[in-house]
C-alpha cells in the first residue's frame, strides 16, 4: 500500500460496456488526463484506445505502469492460455478478444489487469473509504450487481474472477416473482439490479416512490447477499453504490436492517456494531471507476518494486 | 509449499467439541504419536494437553513448531486484543478461554492458530486431495457445516473466520420445514447438518433409505452453497466430506447435477467441467483432522523461514 513513489505517473484503461476511459494519472489519485471513446466493436474501439496511449508514452517518459479495469467475463487466471481475452460475451465481436495483448504491446512497462469492479474497489483501498483496510468488499447496484472482495489486499480471485453478484439467495417469503436473469432468474441480479427493478415494476426506477414496497425487496436481496458475504470473508467494511444506490438513499437503512436481521447476532465485530460506518457509501463517487485502472497499475508497480527490492 | 525442512517434527493439537488430539508429526504429514483427550471444562483439558506436549518438548529438541486448530468462534484476527480467545460458545466454560496463552506458554517456537475446518484443509493442501493447488475449498457436513475456503494459498479471513455454512440459500420449491439452526432455522447448516436430517426425518440418518427424498433436499442445500462458493471466490477444487457425506455417498451425484443445473453454464472452466473431480472427496479421511494443526504449524514455519530468508 502506497509504497508508489509519489512521482510516479500511471496510465489507465476502464473498458465498459458502453464507454471506455483512459486516464492518466499520478499515483496520489490525482488525475491529469482523461478521454472518453465510446465503445463500439474491438476492432474500432481498441485502436482508439491505443492512440490515446501511445500520444501520452510518447509525450513524457514518466510513464512506469498500464492498468486495465475491463468489463467481464475476462479470463485473469494467469496459468491460463486464455489470460487477457474477453469470455462469452452477448456485446458484438468480443468474444474471445485478447485485450491485454492489444492494449499493452508497445509499452515497455509493468501491466495489469482485472475487473472493473476489482479495480474500483483498489481505487477505494488507496485512495477512498476503504484506506486503510486489508479486508472489505465493494459493492455496486445498477445495470447489474457487481462485487470486488478484497482479501489480504488482493481482489479474491480463483480459477477466474468473482460473480458474487449472481449469488443465491432466499426470497422474502411469498414473493414469487421470477426474477430477470437470464442464466439464474432470481439471483441477486435478477432481483435487485437496474432491469429487474424497472422489469417487475414496469418503469424506470426513478419514477418509483421512495416508499414503495418493491425498495424492501430489493433491499432484502441485497442484505441475503451481505449477509453470505460476511459469512465468507467477514470484510471490516462493505462499500456500497452504483446507480441503482446512489439515486434511492432509503435502501441503506432498509438494508442495514435485513442485515442483522437476518445475521442475527451469530457474529460480532466491532466494525459489523456500527452499522453506519459497516456498510457505507464509496469514497470516491464516480471518480471509482475511472481511478480502478490506475490503482491496479499502482499495485503492479508496488509489487514490481518488491520483487526488484527482494532480488537486489 | 512443502519449503519445511523434511526432518523437522511439529506438534499439534485438535481441540474439537468431544474429543481434543494432540500429534506429533514429520513435515512429510506422517504422525509419529497421537494421544486422545476427553473435552471437559478448560482446567481439566487444557492442563492436560499442556502435560502431553510438555512430554513431548522435554522428550525431544527438534520439535520445530506448534499449531492448534480449534472449534469455533475462535479469534483469529491478529489485530484484536482477544486473539487466540474463543468466543461466545455453548460449550460450558469455555466462553472467553484464552487457548492460545494456555497452550503455547512455555514452548519457544513459532505457533499458528486457526479454526479445525481451516487446519484440515491446509492439511488437505499439503499432503491430500488439494495437493498443489492454491485457490480450493475443503467442505466438511457432519454434526456442523464447516468449509475452509482457501485463496492463494491462505485460508480466508477478515475480522474473523468463516462462517460459510450459516450462508443464506434458497429453497427448494414448496419445501417449508423451518430448519433447526438456532440463529438462521434454514441455513445451510439448518438443512443439510446431521442433526437437521436427524430431526426432520424424525430418526438417525443411517437408518433413512438411501433413495428417501430427503437426501434430494439435504443435497439440494449442499449445491446451492457450492452454487456460491464457486461465484464468490471460483475455486480449483472442491473437496466434500464429512460424517453426512461419508455415510450418504449417494449426494455426490445428487450435489454435482444440482450445482450444474444452478450454475446453468454461467460460468466455466476446465476444473469445473469434470464435474467427478471438480466435487470430489478429501483425501486423507479421518486424517484430516488431526494432521490439520500439523499443517498449520507447517504453514507457520514456512512463512518464519521466508521471513528469515529475506531478512538474511
Amino acid at each position: 500500500m502506497g509504497k508508489v513513489m509519489a512521482n510516479s505517473v500511471l496510465a489507465g484503461v476502464e473498458l465498459g460496456g458502453t464507454k471506455c476511459v483512459c486516464v492518466l494519472a499520478t499515483a496520489d489519485g490525482e488525475i491529469l488526463a482523461q478521454e472518453r471513446v465510446e465503445t463500439a466493436a474491438p476492432r474500432v474501439t481498441l485502436p482508439q484506445i491505443k492512440a490515446i496511449l501511445r500520444n501520452w508514452f510518447d509525450a513524457r517518459r514518466d510513464i512506469a505502469a498500464l492498468g486495465i479495469a475491463s468489463f467481464g467475463p475476462v479470463e485473469v487466471d494467469q496459468a491460463s492460455s486464455n489470460w487477457g481475452h474477453i469470455g462469452q460475451t452477448p456485446k458484438a465481436g468480443w468474444s474471445g478478444i485478447d485485450i491485454a495483448q492489444a492494449l499493452r504491446e508497445g509499452f515497455d512497462v509493468p501491466f495489469a489487469l482485472d475487473t472493473d469492479v476489482n479495480g474500483a474497489a483498489l481505487a477505494e483501498m488507496r485512495w477512498g473509504a476503504a484506506a486503510g483496510l486489508d479486508d472489505f468488499a465493494y459493492v455496486t447496484v445498477g445495470t447489474g450487481v457487481g462485487v470486488g472482495l478484497v482479501v489480504g489486499g488482493q481482489p479474491i480471485c480463483g480459477f477466474g474472477h468473482a460473480e458474487l453478484g449472481h449469488m443465491r439467495i432466499p426470497r422474502v417469503q411469498g414473493d414469487s416473482w421470477p426474477g430477470s436473469c437470464p442464466y439464474h432468474g432470481d439471483c441477486v441480479e435478477g432481483l435487485a439490479a437496474g432491469p429487474a427493478i424497472v422489469k417487475r415494476s414496469g418503469m424506470r426506477a426513478g419514477l418509483i416512490a421512495q416508499n414503495d414496497p418493491i425498495w424492501h425487496l430489493v433491499g432484502h436481496a441485497i442484505a441475503q447477499m451481505l449477509h453470505n458475504l460476511v459469512l465468507t470473508a467477514t470484510p471490516r467494511r462493505i462499500l456500497l453504490g452504483g446507480g441503482v444506490i446512489t439515486a434511492q438513499p432509503q435502501l441503506f437503512p432498509i438494508i442495514r436492517r435485513e442485515l442483522e436481521t437476518s445475521l442475527n447476532g451469530y457474529v460480532s465485530s466491532p466494525e459489523l456494531d456500527k452499522s453506519e460506518d459497516y456498510v457505507a457509501p464509496p469514497g470516491l463517487g464516480a471518480l471509482a471507476g475511472p481511478l480502478g485502472p490506475v490503482a491496479l497499475a499502482a499495485a503492479i508497480l508496488d509489487r514490481t518494486a518488491l520483487h526488484a527490492e527482494a532480488n537486489a
